[in-house]
């Protein structure tokens, strides 16, 4: 996963997009970048890391431009390098080109093979690269053009910020799988991966950007291209399950709003559970058993503590010192757990392996009963559009198949997964609207 | 407010006291430090700055000794230099001592003046230093002899750790203002300003050490020492409405299951409150909240997503982005809040300005009514014992004097405090075991 | 200018990498970066700043294959900027490259133009990608194949070191500027700009790779390759005036020798000349002067202290302390100065403005007389191979015309440029084989 | 050994240290600090490392007062750690002090010990903490009467600036073993180790403070104590040899001449040596083997590269690498050794390691003859006034005593020791003004 961010017509673009991918920090952890233009030459600068920890005063004095485009990765196994920090670098025939991708193009091997063949030179791992190697060999005579002509070659799923000398070009896919919205202060036009990015920095919130749908900002106008119809619409459900930050409107509500049904409708298809208290696993479960709890009135009671300064910054000096460091980022809160009967949300069940930790934790501390609730259905395909899951076969819901047998091995007393039905209800765009390819296995592109 | 913590007789005390004071960080952000002993040789690191700042592998395999002392220091106006970081480092008669203190000691000034005036030198501006000249002027023959010997000329708030090539000392100052707590994990002991550091580490919680105790933990074993009657038990209450975190055990209880109480008492005392929704400040305010939800069945709501990467190394680029920043640790959960009467609980008011900022930020994004609940009484005298209140002045409660005042002050539609009978009764030890001078302006020792 | 080293077979390429572009670091300063090869995949790291700055031992660690390639890049105006540091980093159909270039291709901006109309893809603004675009478009079945078939389009100054996952390849462009040597440590191979690079490490020099001649090293084995004829040897002879280290061997004597011989070359066309002393321009002066010194009987004596901690990293806190720094990194030493008529050489004049503060120093400290002896004739054209000379209007031997303006203009009481003829005796290869085109404007290649 | 610099009454009183310890650095490689006083309250910053990689614009800029003092100190083994770095920092009955020294108290131990006695604590292992204890034990009305008090209660080697609210201070001690030197820069007074650091912010040299003299400035006046009558004059004739950098102007003279003309007297003292060429171990020997090749005729040629880039930054990534780095720093120049017979001169012998590492060097590059001249007599005696010698122990001329066996430990084929006559001589004073007890084993204080 990866947050975007770009805004046009602003003295102070980099240091906005700063800020707001410093609110984006949520969508990736392992590198981010931002870049710019000033006077017709592009400027950027990536990094490994947090954004904090990448970006000071003299850096972002250096990207002094009036638009920006800036970017934050998630860190996914093997593919770990500044390289593949974006935004990413490009000179072409139509001049220099910085891009910001979030998602994930299920074609790009095979174009870039194609590419290849013909002499293209790629810098880094990246899907992201195919679209601008794509774009350089139209006949088109501006970049703009060029990439309205080109993107619909794209398999997959993409919202994409542009940058070049001239303007600011946003675009989405077709399908819609990843987010992308569009915001206003003063006389900047700015999109985003998520609304609080824009909320932060005071701009208003207009609209998302449509599937199949670009937007140019140029000399201080915005202008909106459909390159292609809108295919099945087909938003990733699991944005609101897990990724998205709590304030973000995301389909008309925040998604806290959203898990809090959520937890509504656990309890009704829990009806009759007995427990003392109902908790959440820090930090997106808190929500959904607020939502339980205000159903149910079993109380809602936090049994972790979360260290607040627990950054990716701590280092532990040596193999030794892991074990004393197991309670460091969420210790378990005893009196709160001992002798109790819990009802423990958690967003999802991937691997099972964290369930698994958990669960013993608070049952070395003194817990009675856990009845594991789990905010989705059983995940039982990987993800090909953005979101980093495992193979099938590391699915736990894959691998052990029968829900006791899943119970068991996370080691929880009783074990209820969210019916579809009801998560879709919840997220609140009906059933035609939504990628949920990860609990049904239907997937809108291939 | 500052945090310490020390450990005996282990290969890894300088890597296990990093661990812990990272636990401990809550209680002093501004600095931190470590010493340990070694082959009978002191070493300290200090540094301004966090935890995980500060410390490195090299640092800690610098502090390679098996007895070590750690200290974080809060950041208090004016005094803010790394020479006044601890633990505090002196050589004296009796060879080398580390010492870090937590509290304040009300007469060092005049004990300061009296040496000085007989020759004494002083390295920091801290009122720590105090004690250590009075022993280097002891008659008795070793160091742990004169520290009996003198602790009891200091008058206010003292949890102090000693280490000397020979021994760990801890002693509790005869009122038990400042919390310490032994602890121990196989063969080492254990002392902490709070039980969340031992725990963390695996350590098993022994007692508290009582006030005007000491104990001298030498070649494994630990001897206690009393060096004062009890005088009047004033353990500081501030501690658990506001310091302490939740997971921190505290008078048989976690302060978490202390302030859910105050939430309840607090929905007593004002029988009969309407709303839509009940919330509470980020961090402290939440567990209140959850009490106070859970008594009067009005729905517990966030109303506020805080940044979890919002550390103190946020770099704010330049002044003219302050406006854009307001919101970025604490941003307002729209859809929470938009036409809801709420009631929202902090812990404390003191000067009444974040309440203030917090209240306007409701309303802004549409809150009908605020109704707001203090967790404590109103705070009308300073703390001389180690909390960093501002001066009488300053105080709210004070300078508006009359409930109605502070809450136009603060824009609140109606405002409500814990008496301070219900404060003393969550906090479960009893009228005459408090100190809580600033709620009343009965002041222990002077 | 720039510096490159590359070897294969070596279980500590990298450290050894590390170590001979610190000794290469004369050449440039601006960035460094070293790539490595390990289990058929490319990892690489360039940062801007020295070569000590930007290593580290986990840096070093994360580059840990057997072969490896490194770059150091001076620092030109304009372009400076983490996207041109190298070694270069390329994919395309052949697989993975890492690039390092010492030189300038005349044709690079003609070839990337007509690449790009072709939809090539730039990731720099350097001239060195325009060889691995060619090469990506060949037919040839292989990387290595592909380069030997492309090098002859390119035009001007080159030495290349390519690395790949199956080899390690050097090749020279046919007229031979920059300086590339062969050189071998057990059973490594290493390709380096300068002798003292490959002998600080303990290697043994063989012999310069040719103009016109590659070398693959594959499997422990060299082979050599003739990509064209040597057209007329065109080394360049700035490098012995200016550039290379004293203790580098290049036409068979170090630098160091040949300065000293230009000194007394010197002397000879400056016969009759009458000082108290003679005296160079740190560093590269001194070695001119002694001689100097040595023909003439003049004592050589220094009249300027360096500073050797004044590495780039002294931070000029404002401007204001300017010219409180102006004699920081080079100190005039008084009583050697005061009355005396001295005899002071530099390698070069290019604009004059450094020679005037200089000059000016000396006066200021009570120079009796300045007699300015140049160790190069005057420089009338810029060069295009390589050397970050300035625009021919801002040279003073163009811009002044007569060497009297000129002396005049850096303020000396005499001047005398060494002949063309005497500096190529004394660089030892004989007329035809330098290019001079900086002296004489006669450019080998357009 | 260390150095100090204070300045007062100048705006950029910290910026102007900043320079001046920069040009001080050779005396002390191992940590820096400033101090400065603005409003009537002292702030410092010391740190381990090199002055440039200690301060930076933010550091200087908390270090804005009008007056301030600042130190560079040695890499002396066992005690290096940052609690000894200076200035030291005292708080006492006359107020906040920072004290920096330059030399060595040889009764430091005896007086803290009493002190100690008597209640004292120290903060550092230093023999300079002593004064500021003797001084705050003074019935003196303020600070300055009672230091100057209590100076002459010291021993040995010192020559201090004292720095608080109203005054700075300077004191050199009876024997005048240590430089301190006046100058004047507009209305700022100026004191310093070395001359080189006045004059590189363009401060105008006054003259020496004379030993047993203290100087006060205060409210921009400067006023003159003698605190002892001046004892036997004792200069460091080793300051010469050495330590000063050849720019300073010591005695008279700058050490580059110092050092030139014994290279005329050693040559006059091996009187009909034969050999190709002259040479000097950098950076102190060649100001010697210049002087030695004006009176011999014999050519001077350097025969050691030694790197620029080569600060202490340089990491070696583990063991391993050493045998690669050994000529790193210093890089045999192979044409003008091999073959040749070298007088090679260094400035003294203390183990004799170092210099048999050299010729080893020499010899390895083909050196026929290597003829070792020192620039100074044996050394028989350790220093107790501040040099960082070793014990009587490890000198080679104690150990091996005969001056053959220490020609052939170092593997030099002849071996010539300079005559402490010429010494003496060439160093300007006259015998009874200089401390030679290196030499001669007669110590001025014990």
């Amino acid at each position: 996963m990866c947050g975007i961010f770009g805004i046009s017509d602003n003295e102070e673009s980099a240091k906005l997009s700063y800020v707001a991918l410093f609110t984006l920090q949520h969508r990736g952890q392992e590198s981010a970048g931002i870049a710019s233009v000033k006077n017709g030459k592009l400027s950027y600068y990536n990094s490994m890391g947090l954004v904090n920890e990448i970006f000071n005063p003299s850096v972002l004095a250096s990207l002094s431009g009036k638009s920006a485009i800036g970017h934050v990765r998630y860190s996914t196994a093997g593919s770990s390098s500044v390289n593949n920090s974006q935004p990413l670098y490009f000179n072409c025939k139509y001049g220099e080109i910085a891009v910001a991708h979030n998602g994930n193009i299920v074609n790009a091997a095979h174009i870039k093979e194609n590419l290849a063949k013909n002499g293209a030179i790629f810098q880094s791992d990246t899907d992201s690269e195919a679209i601008i190697h794509l774009i350089s060999r139209s006949g088109k005579k501006n970049f703009f053009e060029a990439a309205l002509e080109q993107l619909p070659k794209l398999k997959g799923a993409y919202s994409f910020l542009f940058l070049n000398k001239d303007a600011l070009m946003a675009a989405r896919d077709p399908y819609g799988f990843r987010p992308l919205v569009l915001a206003k202060k003063d006389s900047s036009f700015i999109f985003t991966s998520e609304t609080c990015a824009a909320e932060v920095i005071g701009a208003e919130i207009i609209r998302e950007i449509e599937p199949g749908e670009a937007a140019i900002v140029k000399n201080g106008k915005i202008s909106f291209f459909r390159f292609s119809p809108i295919k099945k619409y087909s938003r990733c459900i699991f944005e609101q399950v897990y990724f998205a930050r709590p304030d973000s409107v995301v389909c008309g509500h925040t998604v806290q709003s959203a898990r809090y049904l959520i937890g509504k409708y656990l309890f009704e298809e829990m009806k009759g559970v007995k427990a003392d208290i109902v908790s959440g696993v820090p930090d997106s479960g808190s929500a959904y058993a607020l939502g339980f709890s205000a159903a149910s009135k079993i109380p809602y009671v936090p049994v972790f503590m979360r260290n607040h300064y627990a950054g990716r910054s701590f280092i532990q000096p040596d193999q030794k010192m892991r074990e004393f460091t197991a309670h460091l980022k969420l210790a378990p809160i005893k009196d709160a757990i001992k002798g109790k009967e819990i009802v423990l949300i958690d967003d999802s069940l991937v691997r099972g392996t964290t369930s698994l930790k958990i669960i013993k934790s608070l049952k070395n501390a003194g817990a009675k009963k856990i009845i594991m609730a789990v905010a989705s259905p059983p995940i039982i395909s990987p993800c090909f559009y953005g979101i980093d899951t495992p193979t099938k076969e590391e699915l736990i819901a894959v691998r052990l198949k029968e829900k006791d047998k899943i119970r068991k091995f996370i080691g929880a007393d009783e074990l209820h997964y969210l019916s579809l039905d009801n998560l879709i209800k919840a997220c609140g765009l009906g059933d035609k609207n939504f990628c949920k390819a990860c609990f049904d296995g239907k997937y809108p592109v291939k």
